[in-house]
């Protein structure tokens, strides 16, 4: 399956550049939380005592209600993974197009579709806001659709990955949800491999067990403690990376792009030919996002400091004429 | 369900010592390979060229034959917990007493049974060197096993959590047989979760499958890389822990402790009463494993430089006559 942030991909595409490829191909934040790791969270199996610091840091951070569950897994990936063996359904309808894992994992389970809109009625998956178009689904639809259907159980999965970027969308706790909340992206640190999953206590106790003991490594428990618990660092980041996506959103329009969606982290462009653009600005050394059952979609992360290296490479591609505003 | 290694459970039975607990409760060697974690096995996602050299560097250090699969995950007991949902079986027999885990995650999925030897027929489970009798089984016995019963499946499962202290042991690769590898006891880096599955190829990609992906972190990759690479490292820290096991046994023989079995890095004693040892030490700072289906049994873990203060609290001890001879 296709995915961002694997510069083994560039380099298939394109020599790699002398100063290093710019991976813009993911919605990861380019200015990692400062991360300390203790030695003893190496040289000792994982303590329950700060596995315990890490979920109430969690539960603060992502305003869980204390009726809810939480457990911390390896990346909410390998909870995905996990999902369709624990939660009982014959179909399930992923709310697309989106992060194509969901419908990966429940496809060898159960009857799975994609649909535009929620479902009237059967577990539905959604991510809010979606990857990669940023739509964002109202809590009060989302928190409506949760408890229509299945009163005692699961019936809608939402997947908050870049749910930092929109905290007032989160619908973590309510009733007949199982939400994912993802560490890596917002605080910059995806290879720490560290995730949530918020829901009922017999679910997320069924999940715990599933994953089994020292499912979160050392790292990740102490990275994931103080940077969850960082309440200046995470009201600060959220509007620097605001400001950068404004920032972004001058140079792509200023290179004849439509931006027509996106998170702070990210944005989807919309031109003629995106996989001519994918090709020209990884001849640059930058390295995006194109989607097969997109031919118009390009989903460029935010570059950071690098920004004057994208305007450059984006001015250099539009005066070879690749990319060109798509007509209205 | 009982491990060693959390102090939680030795803050509940004493305070803890003023110099900090000596934790002994587990097998984790105590002289970590020094781990470097480069800042990009944080901020990036964990990268598939990176993931490939940690398999190369695995199935050199772990004389994998070209034939067999190998896969990564985060811990084997992430791979534990799969392995159940993955491997057909109606009946499973665990060679015991050993490592819990192994019945717990069958238990729900298959008639489940502990037996002193190997089974006739069905999926058997063997730790070997086993935890914490430090029995070896021959290689010959187990290949013949594995290939008895299910030529086109999985026959045995051979956790190997202790075998990089007895190499030669192991049979990794061999026909029907899925074999478990440990990184964090023999690198004294369980905090790390790296462990390792070794087995036919079909069943190392529904493992790998169902693992999903970057299931893997990359301090785990970066440091098993470069670990797991390290023959030179590796052989000298084979010969010390020989040598540190020799005086280890010296120790506890002063002390009266029969010394029935073990490892290179944990040793299991009898005695009357290994509550009470269990309890004394503990009054000194020192946590061990005990075991209740053994009440006679107690594991010592290596304690490295601070072997003089366990030998200084088991004088204590035995002068207090709590720890006494098994009489033969």
């Amino acid at each position: 399956m296709p995915h961002g942030g694997d510069l083994a991909d560039a380099a298939r595409l394109a020599a790699p550049p002398e100063d290093g490829w710019l991976d813009l191909s993911t919605g990861i934040n380019p200015h990692a939380y400062p991360a300390a790791i203790p030695p003893e969270a190496l040289t000792r199996l994982p303590q329950r005592s700060r596995l315990n610091a890490l979920l109430a840091a969690a539960r603060t951070a992502y305003a869980v209600p204390p009726g809810a569950g939480i457990v911390a897994a390896p990346g909410t990936q390998a909870i995905i993974q996990w999902l369709p063996r624990l939660v009982p359904a014959e179909r399930v309808t992923v709310v697309g197009p989106t992060y194509a894992e969901h419908a990966a994992a429940w496809h060898p389970h159960a009857a799975t579709a994609e649909a535009d809109e929620l479902p009237a009625e059967g577990l539905a998956v959604v991510v809010n806001p979606n990857n990669p178009t940023g739509r964002v689904h109202a809590p009060g639809t989302l928190r409506a659709a949760a408890t229509r259907d299945a009163p005692d159980g699961v019936a809608l999965i939402v997947d908050e990955a870049f749910g930092d970027l929109a905290p007032e969308a989160s619908i973590a706790g309510a009733p007949g949800t199982l939400v994912l909340k993802s560490f890596g992206k917002f605080f910059g640190l995806p290879g720490v491999r560290l995730g949530f999953a918020i829901g009922a206590p017999d679910v997320m106790g069924r999940l715990s067990a599933a994953l089994g003991s020292w499912a979160v490594s050392g790292p990740a428990i102490e990275i994931g403690a103080a940077a969850l618990a960082d309440a200046a660092w995470i009201a600060t980041m959220r509007r620097q990376l605001a400001d950068e996506r404004a920032a972004l959103d001058a140079v792509l329009g200023a290179a004849g792009l439509t931006v027509i969606g996106g998170t702070d982290l990210f944005r989807l462009v919309e031109c003629r030919d995106a996989a001519g653009l994918h090709r020209a600005l990884a001849r640059h050394g930058i390295w995006t996002r194109r989607f097969e059952h997109a031919p118009r979609w390009l989903r460029i992360g935010l570059p950071g400091a690098a920004l004057p290296r994208l305007a450059a490479a984006l001015e250099a591609v539009t005066h070879a004429s690749i990319a060109t505003r798509t007509p209205s």
